[in-house]
């Protein structure tokens, strides 16, 4: 078995210019990640761009939906920008119905130290080994259905939309 | 759903004494680790004991059977040294067999920078989520049935028993 | 002998904002750094302001100033963002002559792993206990008269004026 | 200018061997930690030894003192263990009295997150580039002539011998 993971960008992969004191990106640290966690399991890593989500397009969904399709993996994780997180996985979920598809990120840039980046890459690891075919969010050790998840801005965490429902 | 998690010791919790050079344990950094991974998951910790593995005696079995036995949660996780972790997860499946059991550890401590528990911590947490009632040890990004699964001390990773079986 | 320490703010004491992705001041970070590098320097802290240099002011400037001639002490360190510390440097070395002042800085924040921030404290304190009065800027493992100096800001350091002068 | 930096190992330069849990030397820190610091001094770097100082021989000492001689720079830092880098001090005062010579070391080693080492490197090369020719060691963000401190392994500090002599 063979793990496919897309890279997108997202704070995840966020580092610091000290030349001028902004957030960029340049590669990502999903290998670097991988090492430090010791995984054994077998992936596939591609980067199909390097954006903040709040600037993803339309194009950008579609190229995300095109690599899921054709890589010859069944089991994809992709990481992504917290802030539309949610469109993009509703977006592959009308398109793909036959692989498991997780999509997760970090409030916090891997190199900036105190990352969520390192659990949530094991969480999603996880997940995606045993949950069947659909596309879902993995964040804060979570993992909600594409269908069924909204992020709170106020407190930084995703929960289910339907969270306050039962009071 | 709440899920348990039992610490037992292990590499995971080892700390460094600056002032004889030795390793040694305090307190456990679980709840340390899930507020650095932004964990909304709802857990209880209880430290049963802080020991190498080397040095788990029967007596200390016991206490944890006796601990996942009593326990109100049905998904747990267990911290445990390396080690000893195959031999504690076969003690356990023999007496249990009515609720998920994760054993999950480091190969680095938390501590030192550049550990594998926090990617483990995920990991764990998701695989007790999903698998059937049973015994695991999740390590290196998978998660192994407790009789089927060794520690490759050569290469510090764990592996299948029959894992070349097929050659 | 006390080595007093004022704190302006800069990019040494900078966080990340996970909820928006922004950097921003909150508390100061040197009494954590001081007990990170074991200091057993007797020292007095006191935040003046939590400003990025860029946005600092004459009456920003003033206060320093007033602060350097009241306090007891003769040797001063102050933490000040990068880009305005030489601007800062000569304004107090017109105003303050019977003291040793150094300002320090960081390129990257103290939270964000890489730091240059705890080897310039551990620099700048050493150098505040041995070199006469005067107006001093160290960074990079070196010291500068605040008369001589600039920030070379395509190569992020610290240089002499005359730095090429004889070529 | 050029600064000298002779490595023997001690804590400073330790690593954890994540396959059997205990403490070894591999290779120095020191280019990585200067990088960090975004140091711009001109350094010339080679390691002597590698061993932890209370292993230590005369044999050892004489090859400490032999290079310190022969090398064309006179201000020179030793990173060193700090459980006989008294001693050491003490036989290089001896021998050599036309140099600037500091040994430096850390409580905990540059890998495990939470040292001294990268402090003490700052505070050692601004000591280093201002004091007269002597022996010393630099720790604690302090400075120690070699004839006048001692190791308080109580506390895991460094400090005058006659500390207490006031009181």
């Amino acid at each position: 078995m063979t793990i496919r993971i897309f890279v997108t960008g997202g704070t995840f992969d966020k580092e610091y210019n000290e030349l001028n004191g902004t957030l960029y990106f340049q590669d990502t640290h999903l290998p670097e990640m991988l090492k430090l966690g010791r995984s054994r399991l077998k992936v596939q890593i591609r980067t199909l761009m390097m954006v903040d989500s709040l600037e993803m397009t339309e194009s950008d969904h579609k190229i995300i939906v095109d690599n899921c399709k054709k890589c010859p993996e069944d089991k994809i994780i992709i990481t992504h920008g917290t802030d539309t997180m949610v469109e993009t996985a509703a977006f592959i979920a009308k398109e793909i119905t036959n692989k498991t598809i997780i999509l997760t990120g970090a409030l916090v840039p891997y190199k900036f130290g105190s990352s969520d980046g390192l659990f949530n890459l094991g969480s999603s690891l996880a997940f995606v080994q045993n949950l069947p075919y659909g596309v879902y969010i993995s964040m804060n050790g979570r993992v909600f259905h594409s269908n069924n998840v909204r992020k709170n801005k106020q407190l930084g965490e995703f929960e289910e939309i339907n969270h306050t429902g039962h009071e």
